[in-house]
């Protein structure tokens, strides 16, 4: 992708690296696809960290160019190695130093910032490429048996530390092999497939299903997280995502109907009913589990009609974030079915989003103004509809209804548009400038409609505290009950530490305005010290009691996946009633 | 309530009896409320049971007339009931015989032919009428300490042997007094009660939150069981009910937010974020665990609009089940929106329904003749939407032109409204036919699409092998994956013993069709024995180990509940392959 700028054009990495690179396992996504900043991104950047072009001329940071190559012994036996070797095949499990690294971070920004520094501190002793489900469940079986960490690596896009190798053992790459189709039904409208499936491969499967499966039509996955390229089916239940169209198709918890596990005491499988009242939700146990119980093996997905003939897009502009969320929480209350994406940005990413669209310097600026709208102050809202074509066209209407009893201006479906052309494309930024040391990351959680300005101020308060940071706030996963708040924060930073230590104070600013840890990111071992505290001491021992149970030796994932091994005092304890 | 017969009016026990009576505590419902068989319906029963009116003059069962009276000691100390008095108040226990069966049984069958036959088996030694979630925690805590089991009252109307007190010790009927608003919160469109709730005082409360609230407008609850006139909150929530409603609304387990219990381990408190991916769903965990866990006290539930002005009724006669079922099918996956209540009939309900309306021997029967549809064949389906106004609309109007797509017949709102009239009328029934030896009782699972025919032949084949028996079957709690099944048998029976296999031959016949155990209803201690064999072996032992967690002495509706103290030799186990 290029950019033409008008002065000046910075250094950005463009030439290639070498496959087998620190880089190539940091960098997000396609080796060969890199995003620069658009001039008017750079420029604001310039300007908030007072940085003049000179600054962009030379790398400020490690590039990670280097091979990869480390000394960290191999702890597995020749016959554990020879028994892996036997259940995969010869050609699928791989002990070098490559291998190990590649699956042993995900893209969180502290992995990230320790491979650019090439800090590597935790690996698996051997990487197993699975190609069926028996296979999973016999290593799994003799991993049990001989005490050894099994962890798993599928799309590869955790910013939670969830698939870091903490405790060695080995790592079942799921990518290459365990990714195909395993059934197919019309008629009840599912698909069963294997968990190291991606979310393009699926999608296109399900698109093309009248030429793949001879199915009357086309289908969709309906779940469009925003590492969709680069994640995999496995990854989004294991962790409780959620695409940026859940608000109509749901979270990953209920668009799966039935999974498969491969644990140390054995396979445990759900069934495929629409619903039950037989007890505790068994798949609502398994989800959310993070690897701390079993490998996912199978897992079965309804799957939704692809009319994208029927999407109505729309967007507005609203005063102010007061107005704005009135508005958005009427939508989501007035019962007119729910739209498909949602995304109300708060006045500072809104500022910045009409800056990087050059809306700021066109005539719709000067029709906000005239209507007393202020720069800092208006929140943009974009969305779209999906469904059959009546409902989706009457949800559209009357979201636009409302938008305009609220006193929102409409921007038609063009700003939306924009929005859809780049949505899985943003990741590929963080390279680019993390090269000259800014960082770009994120947080979220889920929070009630009565408690929404309360956690926005307090956290974007925290997140600004740092000098010279960009904090960008939105709402998406929006539902009658409250929403998801969505930062994007933009620092310089180098120190892995450093980030961290700020990363930890926005979880904490987060928790104590009264918002979820995560509404769909995960808990990972990044944010597991906060989770006792977080749901409380006796609400908390009952994933201790079901980790005990389905792996009383803890090999599953371990080294603080969900706090489960974690000493007591590394845990975090924010509100003292909740010991 | 008084019918007209033509020719002869049977003798339908309408006398007022004793409130102190047997037949005061098997009786559904309200004691002044009484219904007797539409003459169509008599006729029918006469036929079908080759009885002349002769057989309906005099009563052929016991009517249950007499006095509460049995010799079954208390266990429980002095010192024990006067702890428990002093945590409820002195007026608040009671240990009299009447008090201890009212609470002792609920609305199974089995429960209902034991009390006519004066056969009490199982009655706590007391039953406490709490008034707070505090009194309640220190009563479980209490109960902990001492071993004393404890069992939950709500609205009375289990149909799973879910509240019988087979180990004795303490009932909390919850009725009297724990029935409270805790919290109404407009803003998030949440309500938080006590779990004594009644459902009509929920729905009246939600009705009128206007004047209770100084609310902006009226809601509703959204959840219409058939039992809603005798259920509570807390029944809905531990057993996972579903409503007639639940395919727009939801189940039960989606309109809970949160919960709290009172665990022999202490308070287990869910928060109320509108979704969270921090770990397995506590939510999802509690709910289902029908008592064995701990005692539900507060719940948070999502409300809805109050918008009855918005209902699009409709009824359409499909040419058979086959045809009806694909209509049925599209009519969930075209993604136009859910219908609110969703009613199709097999051919024999169908068959009966008409007779019953009397619309046999009306010019609409010569119309269905018309267009070739045969008695016999004929499918009956129903509905109505809610919501919004334009998308109720155009729900409704998705749903008649699938109907037409499919051959359907419409028959307008009528009988939609004719339904509605007697929808939570039909138990009353129950007791006066029994009386003569009828037998009215129901069963349901949950099926998938592409099993539906197989479930609906074998398991009506089984039901209609016990001679002259009515087998009437509807879909309800539709999905796009799946539905409810659900039957309504009618059989002449007296033997609680006799009747309890049949019930059990249903049951298995359910479950080798491959459908689930209970859609709705739960497990209870009734269908218990069947629930590890349904799940396997490992995927049940989950809930024992949550069932170790939260209650290691086994207090907690002990006797069979979801099978968890089961002895071996008492569970079935119908598939090999799942051991």
């Amino acid at each position: 992708m290029s950019h033409a700028y008008k002065d000046f054009e910075p250094n950005w990495l463009r030439e290639s690296f070498s496959p087998t690179s620190y880089r190539s396992i940091f960098k997000w996504g396609a080796p060969d696809r890199i995003k620069a900043p658009k001039e008017s991104l750079y420029k604001l950047l310039k300007e908030t960290f007072q940085l003049t072009d000179e600054a962009f001329s030379d790398y400020t940071e490690e590039l990670g160019l280097d091979e990869v190559k480390y000394e960290l012994p191999i702890r597995l036996t020749t016959q554990q190695l020879g028994k892996f070797a036997s259940i995969v095949g010869p050609d699928y499990i791989r002990t070098d130093c490559y291998a190990r690294l590649s699956v042993a971070y995900g893209k969180t920004m502290y992995d990230i910032l320790r491979l650019r520094h090439k800090i590597v501190e935790n690996v698996p002793d051997a990487v197993l490429y699975p190609d069926t489900k028996e296979q999973i469940e016999e290593i799994v079986a003799y991993c049990a048996e001989e005490k050894i960490p099994v962890y798993v690596y599928g799309g590869g896009s955790s910013v939670t530390r969830g698939v870091e190798c903490v405790k060695g053992g080995i790592s079942l790459d799921m990518r290459l092999r365990f990714n195909k189709v395993v059934a197919f039904n019309e008629v009840d409208q599912t698909i069963t497939v294997e968990a190291g499936m991606s979310g393009p491969k699926l999608e296109e499967t399900l698109n093309n299903a009248v030429q793949n499966f001879g199915a009357k039509r086309a289908y969709t996955c309906g779940h469009f997280p925003q590492s969709f390229e680069h994640s995999s089916v496995g990854g989004w239940v294991v962790t409780r995502g959620a695409g940026q169209n859940s608000t109509y198709y749901g979270c990953i918890s209920d668009i799966v109907l039935a999974q498969e596990y491969a644990t140390p005491i054995g396979r445990i499988k759900t069934d495929t009913y629409p619903r039950k009242a037989a007890g505790p939700d068994l798949n609502q146990i398994m989800m959310g589990s993070e690897g701390t119980f079993g490998v996912l093996t199978h897992v079965t997905l309804k799957i939704f009609r692809h009319m994208p003939e029927t999407v109505c897009r729309y967007s507005f502009m609203f005063r102010n974030w007061e107005t704005a969320q009135s508005a958005a929480r009427e939508m989501m209350q007035c019962e007119a079915g729910h739209p498909s994406v949602f995304r109300l940005s708060d006045p500072e990413e809104t500022r910045i989003m009409l800056r990087l669209y050059g809306v700021d310097e066109t005539p719709l600026m000067r029709l906000f103004q005239s209507r007393g709208f202020k720069e800092g102050e208006m929140c943009l809202y974009l969305g779209f509809t999906n469904g059959e074509k009546g409902f989706s066209k009457n949800c559209a209407h009357m979201m636009k209804k409302i938008a305009k009893q609220y006193g929102g201006v409409s921007l038609t479906g063009y700003v939306t548009k924009s929005w859809e052309k780049g949505r899985f494309d943003d990741p590929y930024l963080r390279d680019t400038l993390q090269d000259f040391g800014v960082v770009i990351d994120t947080m979220e959680c889920s929070v009630n409609w009565s408690n929404m300005s309360r956690v926005h101020a307090e956290v974007r308060a925290f997140c600004k505290s740092r000098p010279n940071t960009i904090c960008m706030t939105h709402m998406s996963h929006v539902y009658p009950q409250g929403a998801n708040l969505y930062w994007i924060f933009i620092t310089q930073c180098r120190d892995p530490e450093e980030f961290k230590a700020y990363h930890a104070g926005i979880l904490s600013a987060i928790q104590k305005s009264g918002a979820s840890m995560s509404h769909h990111h995960g808990i990972g071992k990044m944010f597991a010290p906060w989770l006792e505290g977080s749901l409380g001491r006796r609400e908390y021992a009952v994933f201790k009691a079901l980790k005990a149970y389905f792996d009383p030796d803890n090999i599953m994932n371990p080294g603080g996946t969900l706090g489960l091994d974690l000493p007591e005092e590394e845990k975090k304890f924010l509100r003292e009633d909740i010991k």
